[in-house]
């Protein structure tokens, strides 16, 4: 790959995953689902745990242990319902995206979210390590990865 | 265009927002109507309905259906008064540029916005749906238009 | 300098940048003095100010006059002590970055901080105006100040 192939893959990367959070937090499920490739395994624990272990949210179905998915329609068949209630917001920062070859690289970014509910506001701060493929000719995510560093929830 | 070009004009325009915030927050505003067409179309409705349909902030002048606003002179004699004693603070998330042909594009951005005043201070999650022109070889915002996802006001 | 070596450029200090933040964060001390010129200077004054006059924090050691630094090492000796019981999460936003040369480089980032302790939560928001260097073919911060806008501390 030569350097501009490489800088074109590193902005549509950023564009894959600035997707990502506006099909997330506008619920556009079937777009969110198109992101991902078929095979791509979408691990969401961190969150889970994070919920479970700072903020007693216990008895979750499923189990923390479980948040892990594979393919976009896994993905958003667990979203959808989960957030049907919930006014999410999802930034992205400071990506460090490494084009490995002309279809694989990798990306590391920062997050807030904010998951506004009936009766409160949470606040999550943590980072996506993600993995993507280029599939014929479309970048996509292939697999992702939340770890969190810290949260707050406050009541409304 | 080749490659480059389309490159150069994503980097371009993102630097172009970038100012947009930075002149806004510092209260440049000479500078920050230098960063419009001058037949550009500002549409604040988004913000002003927010403010009075969710925070009761009734009584508006100019009323919510009326915060759209021609060219950056426009918008910053608007905003100059209005944000006199407000300490703001934005920042623009997850862009997705699309660049048309060698002088157009469009943008679309996520956007967390803070504006601390004497009694309170306000929390904004939107998006910025915008359209870009190249004039005489410099980008500028053509069309801005400011929708609301949710935001929250808690007293000082 | 080609427009393809500008672009790199950029996208090499954003990267830069990005690591600053991860490394920061995730208290990896080697790695963060690593990103600058052994002669940088990193003035984080501005910070010390903010607390001293905003938030009564008399009594510093150093004194906020004092918050200025030369090279990585100087910074993390500095750092790592003082976040030894601190969460802390740093998101840089909308970086304007302007290439002078092929081997000098400044920048602007907007920032928000979230600094948890075991008594309360600070969230700060200011700016972060730099310089860079590449030495041996790898961009380097040879100079950082952050500047505040606003701040607030809320208990928990």
């Amino acid at each position: 790959m030569d350097a501009i192939e490489r800088l074109l893959a590193v902005e549509e990367i950023k564009k894959l995953k600035a997707r990502y959070f506006k099909h997330l937090d506008f619920k556009e499920w079937d777009a969110l689902a198109g992101l991902f490739t078929p095979d791509a395994c979408i691990d969401y624990r961190g969150h889970a745990r994070d919920l479970a272990e700072n903020h007693g949210r216990s008895g979750m179905e499923p189990s923390p242990e479980n948040w892990v998915f594979t393919g976009g329609r896994a993905v958003t068949a667990f979203l959808s319902p989960l957030l049907v209630d919930v006014i999410s917001v999802h930034h992205g920062h400071d990506p460090q995206i490494s084009v490995l070859d002309s279809d694989s690289a990798t990306g590391f970014w920062a997050l807030y979210d904010r998951l506004e509910s009936a009766g409160d506001v949470f606040h999550g701060y943590g980072h996506y390590h993600e993995r993507y493929r280029r599939v014929a000719g479309t970048w996509l995510i292939s697999e992702l990865v939340l770890t969190r560093r810290r949260s707050a929830i406050e009541p409304k």
